[in-house]
């Protein structure tokens, strides 16, 4: 009597999707990431083609002993029939073959990692019963190709170099005249098959693998080994992930979206990504592989045409959203093929989006009821508010243009907002202009990962290829950039660095504008202005009728609701301040004061100070700056209100202010009345070697006391002023670079001399607090000793991970990049806090100043202060505040409530 | 009956000296350093002027209540009495007054503390009674004008601003047409003295108090008030000095040297500070102050005069000094003042001396059984050992400059050894000067603490005025420098930058000699060479009569039993290895490299490969220098023998292999075939803002590997074709400028390729490691992860204290110093390591590296590693050796034995 089928249980597989018996428990550390997506969208019934997942425990067997553990096979070959039966197929049946995917899948995504064979199953015999069950003999000979070409790479492990197969196509292609490999025929196709696969034989001394059997054990065979490769090695070694996690192995049924015309292929997101509306939106293509759709080659249908064309498949895909947006609870982002009039699912996931879309679908699932609204905050990227700040063109500048017939084009609206900039046309070129402070609009056929450097750097991109959802579209839009793709319009000609649009050319550097709103490509400069949001939320403009800056209100009070840590801005400009009072700013972290130097007036008596000779020479300079001065912070002083605004005293080095060449040091000479020989022998004098690390900060002070005198008293004159007025002001002097605790004290002195002579003079007394930057590693090894004087500390990460890391921000371009790229630090750490090492020392000096300061105020006012990740870093060391740009706060806000929410 | 004396205990009061009762227990906490000095001298009987110490405690209460401690007031006044008894005189006696010194006195001695009040007791009465005593009036009125000098500026706190005395004093002497102090008579010094009491009054509004009584409690008061001072309390704060320890006040006798004939002055080594020798050495001034003969304004006699003069004397102090030699059993420094015939020793302590001078009289301890040889070498100032080390004049040239009549004076031989340099006549000059590379003699009248910057840059010291006891003989001594003293044939003459001898005049940047062994001044230049010992030492001569080299060597035998750190060089050249290895080098803890791609047949290759556009033609540029380099590293290994030898990869950016002129640019261009703009180019993108932070180090190899390789293949190269001849060389491979685990296991796995590559062709195997410079805090911070590739660690505390401490070493110039002035650094941070910033630092290094690999080999390699207090510091950590330049070596085996005898 056979056992009865239910009581033979999987250990070392988990099947899933329709006719296919229940799976293992839904875990990622078992079915790795992507096989647990999977059993989840078939648990709810969605139809995913069925498959299995071979799980990472015999991965683990499989590294320890090198074989495949007892009753693998077996399980195997049981899931397989049992997948032939699903399917109504068989496994290297000749007539009517099922074939199969195999794909890596471990608990992450990890470079290194064996590629997905498509196809597998085929031979001399199956693809003949493909062809003839298809009625389609180049789709099959077309299918076998591709088979071969991916299980010669990347289960053979055959580079190009020792298998030039691609060449060889390429060959036969030249031979018939033809460019795309749709218009190979099934008849050269075969030569094409035969031709690679004598290759393969010739190269390994063994045939190809002819039985499917083989050919499927092969590449679970080679998927374990992939998580022995070095690569992937040395990428757990740097991430400090075990070894014995392993990787599962995925094998599903392979479905075609290119069978005939009731057959297609698609994407959709369940709510439209660019705005949030709640939508259907997304594209397709019948009789298509999905390829197609991404690479652009051909231009899918929206998807609201399908519902005409195809209605029952339509209602099918909308029961799809709704499932989907009911279990996933946030919009998603879903690949689907239909084969012959079947519908299947292929992937789902979180839908990238738009900060506009992020903000309304957020406030759109809290008012469903889907979300509460701490899950809400932590559905949106906080990086993706910007775009809601993101600019707009002036006025009616853009109308104008229109009228004056310079649109040259219209594209897809993928990435909302107004940029305009100087066109460039690679990726380099992009990067290299944006270091020389130009504004530049990268436009590329299509973009690949290879140009996401250059992206970053340009204000818009433009593409000439590809859809809403192609590489330009998507990376646009996660990375806030304006974006207009697919602009069939235009002609992009990088080798020749120009854009033909009609009759009109545009070369490298002409200036071209884009709407990423409405996917207008406009010839000429056109500038551009604050967002709409910004504007109402600054009280510049009334409320808008969408409701957009009702919904970012209400998302930023959430926020607020929830976060500990204090938002600061910085600023050193009376309207830069209000600004960022407008979007939430608690105060100011970071005044700097070196601009208050600057000026018509200012810099002469600034140089006649560093020319001085004596300390009575330099005070007699400095004082002509002193009503000037008290003058700016009185104005910064009445923008912030009784919010605390941190000013940092002094800190470039002096020969910023000098002149930098030989017509500017005559006519400094000239006009201080010194002779030339010696303007210049100061400049000479004040040459550095490595100014990052020279006479600079409180170093300067130290030496020239007479600048941190002038400025203190401008200070206090100004805080004693407005007081008078009832402005309750509370200033807090942050000397920079700090090393040594004496370096400290001596400043606090003079800063507290000053306070009690303004305050006896003025006849007012208000509080104010001395501290630091730690911006120094010795500073931040020592802050025992240096929170003995500091009444707080701010972080300035900027240089602290230049010391730390010792890499000169300036300089790192031409080696930085590539220790990213090549994954030793995660994300760049000028962007990011590398918690390892800047973050470690962060932590010591928290945890000393502590010991000594318990009440101590803590901040951060590096770039890293609006960056989400370090904003979360902050939270954790229980900081009072970060700071950051103007325009960064809503991020901050954000980021520091889903710190709390996380915690 | 009254009570018995003894039974009337002192408990604030402290007294010393003949004729005084039995003080409290010696003990620097108790007494303060000086007061304990004294007592202790007092109770092995030698002649200090009797005087009381008041203890710490009492300061401790006073500052505390503000008041004097209940019963100080008795036991001063008891003991002021008792002073009179055993002098003959009483406090405040008209007739022949007994007048005191009144000093602080702390544990330590500190900045801000009350400075010495002499001839406190005379007043208008008093000073007569002086007068007809002493029976010079002169002597009586002028010792009364110093005491209301000293008294009103550190008494009554009145500043030269406010109480101009100086100005008064010049005053009269103009009027009088006289220079000299001391030409000013009676009478005249009777006007001074009532001017300035007049000024007191009416700057005061107080007279200046005339009661002796009043006048001690004031300085008493004034001692214990300059405790709490803002300088002192700052400097206790910066040195971590409890406030509670408090100061104590010594108050002593007067006696004085200029009361005629009979009375003197003088100052004596217990053996010659020069040589070791075992012969009294000293100078003395019959009717003289001690200030007299330091200030050089009178030239002293040689102690051996007294001898035949004041047989009597002599023989005193001959007893004195033998008394000092039992007792402190080192070699003593000792200040006398004989008054009208009576010897009184004021001061000793352990003389300074020349580091030849130091290593024989350490020998001669060891044999004349005063001292065990542990003690004798923590007698010697290891630093002082390099002066034996220290040139002396090449050949016989200095006799054929003699001959060619180049001799321009003799002076006294101040600091022995040879020097040559350019003439220089400011400590500013000198360091100009010598920053440019030039070696320079300093000329100076006498030298001043200000010119110690001066001293340290220059070559040899010439000076115009003092004895061997003057400060620039002093410091010169200590510093190790070349120095003739008290040239009085020579006028030196600053302001007009030169220098006369006879008809003969030098001009600031003329060449001169210096011999400061005999004592000659020469013109011209006359090179110099190694000193005798390190040519004997080298095997370059034989033993020297003297024993000065088995002296030497016999130190350096018990330094190596004892220390536990190993020794070894910084060496990258065969010759300067054999020196490392003759001064007892263990290894090479540093072979820097970049000199091998120096050169003639070698730059031009480098700079091909600078300017190549692919890996292919980098490494095709690249195999023209592998050969040479190949050669270099065998002659290094054949120097070093069976030793370890750790090679640094290349580590400076690439620029500095390039032309920095315009011409050099042009004829670089021309070699190379290149078009000069695209080589001008290259230049110019290789520019950096701060190198130091730059593309440097494991960066660069990182990015082009090429370089790596070909330095790889040229060390295992040469390893193997010298293992072949039986030399057991161990390389150990060191990555520069690591921030990152990823780095280096990316290098050490090109490394390890290469190594087995070779070992595999040249078919031997051999044992190598693979570590890391741990020079950027990153890698401190991180050096768990490190150390999970690293076999060895070396602290380059030279780019550590720049990133560290944030300051560059080239630009430090214009700051740093006065950070170690103030007190800031206690000293040079680049010369002896921060403990507090860069130690911690290394100690978190140190313990994370031992986590991950528990016999991981530790070194330093900066130039830390040949200073002593950084080589104690290394001991603490457990550090396995320091490496240092070959001529350092000697030192760092005495500092190395010295830190674990302290152990």
């Amino acid at each position: 009597m056979p056992t009865p089928r239910k009581t033979r249980k999987f250990r070392y597989v988990s099947p899933f999707g329709p006719g296919m018996p229940a799976g293992l428990p839904v875990s990622a550390e078992l079915l790795g990431g992507k096989g647990a997506g999977l059993a989840r969208m078939s648990r709810i019934g969605l139809p995913v083609p069925p498959g299995f997942t071979i799980t990472t425990e015999a991965c683990t067997a499989f590294s320890a002993t090198g074989r495949f553990p007892a009753g693998l096979e077996a399980e195997v070959k049981r899931a397989v029939a049992r997948l032939g039966e699903a399917m109504g197929r068989r496994f290297g049946d000749p007539k009517d073959p099922l074939l199969v995917s195999v794909r890596s899948g471990a608990r992450v995504s990890m470079p290194g990692m064996m590629d997905t064979v498509l196809n597998l199953g085929l031979n001399e015999e199956t693809v003949a019963g493909l062809a003839a069950a298809s009625g389609n003999e180049r789709f099959a000979w077309d299918s076998y190709r591709r088979f071969v070409f991916m299980y010669s790479d990347v289960v053979l492990g055959l580079s190009e170099d020792e298998c030039p197969f691609e060449a060889i196509f390429r060959k036969h292609k030249k031979r018939l005249g033809v460019e795309l490999d749709t218009e190979v025929g099934a008849e050269d196709l075969k030569k094409v098959v035969a031709e690679c696969l004598a290759l393969v034989r010739k190269s390994t001394g063994k045939p190809f693998p002819t039985d499917p059997w083989e050919q499927l054990w092969g590449a679970i065979r080679a998927v374990f080994q992939s998580w022995d490769n070095d690569r992937a090695i040395a990428y757990r070694r740097m991430h400090g992930f075990p070894d014995d996690w392993g990787t599962a192995v995925n094998v599903q049924t392979m479905v075609f979206g290119n069978l005939g015309e009731d057959s297609g292929t698609g994407v959709a997101f369940t709510r439209n990504p660019a705005t949030g509306e709640k939508e259907f939106y997304g594209e397709y293509l019948m009789n298509a592989q999905g390829e197609d759709v991404v690479a652009g080659i051909r231009t899918p249908h929206p998807i609201e045409d399908m519902k005409k064309e195809w209605p029952r498949l339509y209602r099918e895909l909308e029961k799809v959203r709704r499932t989907l947006e009911d279990n996933f609870r946030d919009m998603q982002d879903l690949e689907f093929t239909i084969q012959q009039g079947r519908l299947y699912i292929l992937q789902t996931r979180n839908g990238k989006r738009t900060g506009l879309a992020a903000v309304r679908i957020a406030t759109d699932l809290v008012r469903e009821k889907r979300l509460s609204k701490e899950e809400a905050l932590l559905k949106i990227e906080p990086d993706g508010v910007t775009q809601l700040l993101s600019p707009v063109f002036q006025g009616k500048e853009k109308e104008k243009a229109l009228k004056a017939g310079r649109l040259l084009a219209r594209g897809l609206n993928a990435g909302p907002g107004a940029a305009t900039g100087r066109v460039v046309f690679t990726a380099a070129a992009a990067e290299e202009w944006a270091r020389r402070g130009e504004q530049v609009i990268l436009a590329r056929q299509e973009t690949s990962p290879d140009d996401i450097r250059g992206m970053k750097a340009a204000e818009g991109i433009l593409t000439q290829h590809g859809g809403m959802t192609s590489h330009a579209a998507l990376v646009a839009r996660q990375m806030g950039k304006v974006c207009v793709a697919g602009c069939g319009e235009l002609e992009i000609l990088p080798g020749r660095k120009r854009l033909r649009a009609g009759r009109r050319v545009l070369r490298e550097g002409d200036w071209i504008s884009l709407d990423g709103t409405t996917g207008e490509v406009l010839e000429g400069r056109i500038d551009t202005r604050p967002s709409d949001l910004l504007r109402v939320i600054s009280g510049k403009a009334k409320p808008s009728r969408n409701g957009d800056d009702a919904r970012f209100r209400q998302i930023m009070r959430w926020a607020d609701s929830v976060r500990k840590l204090r938002v600061r801005a910085n600023a050193d400009q009376p309207d830069q301040a209000r600004t960022a009072v407008a979007l939430g700013a608690e105060g100011i972290g970071l005044c700097r004061t070196e601009h208050m130097f600057f000026g018509e007036k200012k810099l002469p008596a600034m140089q006649r100070m560093i020319l001085a000779e004596t300390p009575a020479d330099r005070r007699r300079a400095l004082r002509k700056i002193l009503p000037l001065q008290r003058r700016d912070f009185e104005g910064l002083f009445k923008a912030m209100g009784s919010r605390p605004v941190t000013i940092r005293t002094l800190d470039p080095p002096l020969h910023e202010f000098l002149p930098h060449t030989e017509k500017d040091a005559r006519a400094l000479a000239k006009t201080l009345e010194l002779p030339l020989k010696e303007v210049k022998a100061r400049i000479e004098a004040l040459h550095e070697s490595n100014p990052m690390l020279g006479f600079r900060g409180c170093r300067l002070t130290w030496l020239v006391p007479e600048i941190l005198e002038v400025q203190a008293t401008a200070i206090f004159e100004a805080a004693a002023n407005v007081r008078k007025k009832g402005v309750k002001v509370q200033p807090e002097i942050m000397i920079p670079l700090v090393g040594h605790h004496a370096e400290l004290r001596s400043h606090e002195q003079v800063v507290r001399r000053i306070a009690e002579e303004v305050m006896k003079r003025k006849k007012i007394r208000f509080p104010y607090l001395v501290g630091t930057m730690i911006e120094v590693p010795r500073a931040a090894l020592t802050a025992d000793e240096i929170a003995g004087v500091a009444e707080f500390f701010s972080f300035g990460t900027n240089d602290l991970t230049q010391t730390t890391l010792a890499v000169s921000r300036d300089d790192a371009g031409a080696f930085l990049p590539s220790y990213v790229d090549r994954g030793v630090y995660e994300r760049d750490p000028f962007a990011t806090i590398d918690r390892e090492g800047v973050g470690k020392l962060m932590r010591t000096a928290v945890e000393q100043a502590r010991k000594t300061r318990p009440d101590i105020k803590l901040g951060i006012c590096g770039e890293h202060g609006g960056d989400p990740s370090s904003i979360e870093f902050c939270h954790q060391l229980d900081l009072a505040y970060v700071s950051c740009s103007p325009y960064r706060i809503p991020v901050a806000r954000l980021a520091a409530a889903q710190a709390a929410l996380r915690d």
